[in-house]
């Protein structure tokens, strides 16, 4: 092949459903996918080049170096394997930004800094800091832990001195944040990509519903002008001050005075973007293979209403959805992950397309019946 | 997994790009690939189990008879392997049908005998065949192997005794059939899918435009109403008379009057349903691997004006696709099949969505002045 069709190749840390959507995405881009993963069984095996060991093994993280570039789907990333990557490969996002995201007073910190609205919060590190702390956000709060928690792990809500004394002692002592209550209308999301040449693109403004701590829908409705046009300007803030580098995901709380504040940043792909997947543009996947690439971007939006709900393992094994009635309900399209079924855990998503807003309403709620 | 979710696996015979991009349908659906081709460097590779073994190989075939089905990405499958899968696993479409399709003669009779419309021909088999052969597809036509031809390879268009026997001679006096010349105002694909249990199922009515023998473009407007209930029916009928079980693909002339004969039958997804991948719909892809699992069925119908257009190496290896501005030019979608170049392969083709079919019509002018 000639020089400008040399195929590229990308590291991804982590091999789970994100990595494995990723390589799907990156395969007809001309894109090769590495991905470093301990699990035997997951995902990207299947349509990448699965470098079986831990995320900090030399021989495995030698391999990725030799990468084109490096992106993760996950945001703990061991900092030993960071160190190691740093100078052999671009590590798309890097250091700096997730040093911001993985931690939640630190992102916090770093919102504020980017000009963007949050809720208030106070940083518990030492018992002292339980002084007050519920009086600063005024009364009630969700207690956090700064760093490791995910869907809805890791945080305790707490309206009395007492509950927050306890609730810290129950997640360990370890430092966390106590979130003021934001008495939200919704929850939306946003992706922003960004090459290291500071060229941006957009994804769509996604509602968001959210059951036990977990995503169960997000809904593309069409164009959202104003809380649009206000999301991006707040994700191209972020993502021009942490110097972001590849693909991150915002989520807001949207008041009823129509103000965003930022509730958390994933810097990378994110759940409530994979109805991204079937609505007729491009996809975040897609997206965050050309922007950690360094390949041409464009906003990826879909062409028309979209939504996706989520299968999460149900207690009983045997709770399964019903998939015969998903696919006679037209405008369905499945993706399921590879993975044994275990309770609240993220199995598979449904994407659903319609051609309008009423249409793509009535048929959610049809496809919500038929997954538990 | 419980058992509504044993995953299952699905055997191809051939790991080109169509294996490829039907592994990569495949994976959403909970589905896992292994392909039997013997080039080392076939992009099935990247996302299917590669068997790199010849066509015939009795080990690879015993790999592929533990699978749940079997099926191929192009129709002339040794008999050999057929007899060994045969009754050890489902080959879709099975033995009968690809009998058909794979040589001419057979397959124009057999289209006959479904009771749809072809061009006139004749058989040429022996010499004494030649004789009165011009006059009875009135006096011009294509004479064309009737085996192992593909994109224009095998045919020679005569019109004159002469010029029929030197083009017998010139394609090695193998069996041929010599077709009259179909005074066709456009060239249009459909494709059918059916499972073993006669649910069937169809695609779009796409148009088609060829170059040099090899297909450049594919446009999908919109429902066209008259063709593609005739198309549908016409397909049904082969379907059903043929047996169908799987996927295939119907090559129509249309002629002034509005009435479609059947050009040639591909036992498989094809070219011009490569745009049913991003038209929002579901796609050929994801067709065929539910037919051949017996999985439910749908139409694969883009939900709004789709496009195709092909690379195909040219001449000189540096003239590539301006991809800079492919990605620039709105609703395109890059599909590489990670080939090396050859003056006249197929490397890759472009997707290319638009909200109406006019701007369709404006984007693909442009789209079409960007691929050599």
């Amino acid at each position: 092949m000639s020089d400008t069709f040399t195929p590229k190749t990308l590291g991804i840390l982590g091999g789970g459903q994100l990595a494995q959507m990723l390589a799907l995405a990156a395969i007809p881009l001309g894109v090769r996918v590495v991905a470093l993963e301990p699990d035997p069984q997951a995902g990207a095996r299947l349509c990448a080049k699965h470098l079986q060991a831990p995320y900090t093994d030399p021989a495995g993280l030698a391999r990725l170096a030799e990468c084109d570039a490096v992106t993760l789907e996950f945001e703990n990333v061991p900092v030993e394997a960071l160190e190691y990557l740093q100078g052999r490969v671009p590590v798309r996002p890097g250091a700096g930004l997730l040093a911001h995201s993985k931690h939640r007073a630190r992102e916090k910190e770093g919102l504020r800094a980017a000009g963007v609205g949050t809720a208030d919060w106070v940083t518990i590190e030492v018992e002292s800091d339980l002084t007050g702390a519920l009086e600063r956000v005024s009364g009630a709060g969700i207690l956090k832990t700064s760093e490791l928690g995910y869907d809805g792990k890791g945080q305790r809500r707490v309206s009395s001195e007492a509950e927050l004394t306890a609730a810290w002692d129950d997640l360990g002592r370890v430092p966390c944040v106590l979130e003021g209550l934001v008495p939200f209308v919704r929850e939306v999301s946003l992706g922003v990509a960004r090459t290291s040449g500071g060229a941006l693109a957009f994804g769509p403004l996604v509602e968001n519903v959210h059951r036990d701590g977990i995503l169960r829908t997000s809904v593309y409705l069409g164009a959202d002008q104003q809380a649009a046009a206000q999301a991006r300007e707040m994700a191209r803030r972020v993502a021009e001050a942490w110097g972001l580098e590849g693909l991150m995901t915002l989520e807001f709380f949207e008041l009823a005075s129509g103000e965003l504040l930022v509730n958390e940043v994933a810097p990378r792909v994110h759940n409530s973007g994979h109805l991204t997947q079937d609505g007729g543009g491009l996809s975040q996947f897609g997206a965050q293979v050309r922007a950690v690439l360094g390949l041409p971007l464009a906003d990826w939006t879909p062409l028309h209403p979209t939504a996706m709900v989520n299968w999460v393992g149900a207690e009983d094994e045997a709770a399964q959805p019903d998939w015969a009635a998903i696919d006679a309900l037209p405008g369905t399209h499945i993706h399921l992950y590879h993975k044994a079924w275990r309770s609240g855990r993220k199995l598979g998503h449904v994407n659903l397309t319609a051609p309008d807003a009423e249409t793509l309403r009535e048929r959610l709620a049809q496809l919500e019946r038929l997954i538990p």
